[in-house]
């Protein structure tokens, strides 16, 4: 696979996401509720889709079409949707700023902001149930979604984050929080889509271990293009992190530190992929990708 | 079934409901994160456990022991604890108090009490997927709870009751209001029961019917209550309707037309139960007690 096929695929498959998010939003997001029109605002016309994107990757390298696992990748887009509403909330992170435009609460308020992302995160759990494949495979799935977004994956993620907010992070406890706010969906992701193809344990196991090195990448660059790149670039103010005094992987290591880190990580989110061949490629390539992503 | 052996049954489920829920606390909701800790103040502790009883009681009334559906019960319950915590936020209702105790964001923040309840929506779900009963009733279970909690029911209740905060609501709209925020929970309460048990369809559709109708009096109850009760009863601030100039039951027909009200939506409920004999005792004499409540 060249970087230019990598490059189709993967946004043939945000796509085809797009579409069937919208879809979706018809059935279970009705337009006359403001809650509705809010959580469409937040849910389309979002960029990469990384997270539906890898899962149809698992699947696919598992031996199914991608499409099978369109109903996961969709629901696990709905539930981090619902975390950014409230991670930018003014109790949380108070971000004025979403994907380059006002975030929801900005838009619609604060109450609508809050039920709009309630509904997103219930959603979820209905595409799951009602998604057309083995009912023993929606209830594994709907029990990795709720673990990676719950109590003991993201919602920690999203308290720790918050505590480091006002103490200094240990490395450790940075790695904590990263594996929990971002980290857990990312695995969650690639085992949906094995989820969604029927995939034996040890592939799930090999891409979940992918997919933690991934996530971890994901986090560092994310510390580096807050440093590095415009705000106009992002889509969400720069330097927000350095303006809180915040613990980042670039306070921790320096921008040349954190470069080497992120490579390494990147370097181990391949080697889990070793047991493949060609199948993998596009797994590799959106290691590549996420680690030279400029924004 | 007499009055004092409804009691003692409804009393014995709703404390089993509250044994399990610490014990799926344990499993889902970690008390070393300070949203776990939050979860379990919302959560247990908490009173009749109105919609736990009726999952348990349709399940029993369609033939399968109680103690199936207690997983669902207490889904239900985790959901419903969720909307509270929601609901009490400064962005919403505002409230300081709740169960006669500070309400969650006043005894843990906001931020914490925000996630806190995000843990217990998805824990719900994550307690149906893993439900000790057949795959099919779980996907089943998590799309009933999905519908009644999300932006086509409680969700878009809970947006009405804040639009008609700042305008008049007519009959129509109030009734429209209450079928979504207190009623669609208390619908799929039964249905949950039902598809525990594994009931059909007719039985499914007769006790839906019942507990629409158990809704209505419920809301109508609340709405006299708070004119009449004090603050010590009822465990929040007593009169805060009318504080607020909201339209309720009382408000359209005074107190004497929302009693009638009330009564005349309990003989629906009981209505809806004809085709029953012994085997719906519980259900009638729980709707009495709810006509009847005085908190």
């Amino acid at each position: 696979m060249t970087q230019q096929q990598y490059k189709e695929t993967a946004q043939a498959w945000a796509q085809r996401t797009e579409q069937r998010l919208a879809e979706l939003c018809g059935e279970y997001l009705p337009q006359d509720a403001e809650i509705g029109q809010a959580a469409r605002y937040s849910l389309l016309g979002g960029g990469k889709r990384v997270r539906a994107v890898l899962t149809l990757a698992a699947c696919e390298l598992a031996g199914a079409p991608a499409e099978r696992a369109l109903a996961y990748a969709c629901a696990l887009e709905m539930l981090h949707c619902y975390s950014l509403i409230h991670d930018d909330l003014p109790c949380m992170d108070d971000d004025d700023f979403r994907r380059g435009r006002p975030s929801c609460h900005k838009q619609y308020g604060e109450a609508t902001a809050l039920l709009a992302a309630d509904a997103l995160v219930t959603a979820a759990f209905e595409v799951i149930a009602n998604a057309a494949l083995p009912a023993q495979s929606r209830v594994q799935a709907a029990a990795v979604l709720a673990k990676a977004g719950g109590a003991r994956g993201m919602l920690y993620g999203q308290e720790l984050d918050k505590r480091y907010e006002t103490q200094p992070a240990s490395e450790e406890q940075l790695r904590a929080l990263h594996a929990h706010k971002t980290g857990a969906l990312i695995v969650a992701a690639v085992e949906l889509g094995c989820l969604a193809a029927g995939a034996d344990e040890a592939l799930r196991a090999a891409l979940a271990q992918y997919a933690a090195e991934l996530g971890l990448v994901f986090q560092i660059v994310d510390d580096i293009l807050d440093v590095t790149a415009t705000t106009a670039e992002l889509g969400k103010p720069a330097g927000s992190d350095a303006s809180m005094d915040k613990t980042t992987f670039v306070t921790l290591y320096g921008l040349q530190g954190a470069r080497a880190l992120a490579e390494s990580h990147n370097r181990a989110a391949l080697d889990a992929l070793q047991g493949f061949g060609e199948e993998a490629a596009l797994l590799r390539l959106l290691a590549d990708d996420l680690l030279q992503r400029k924004k």
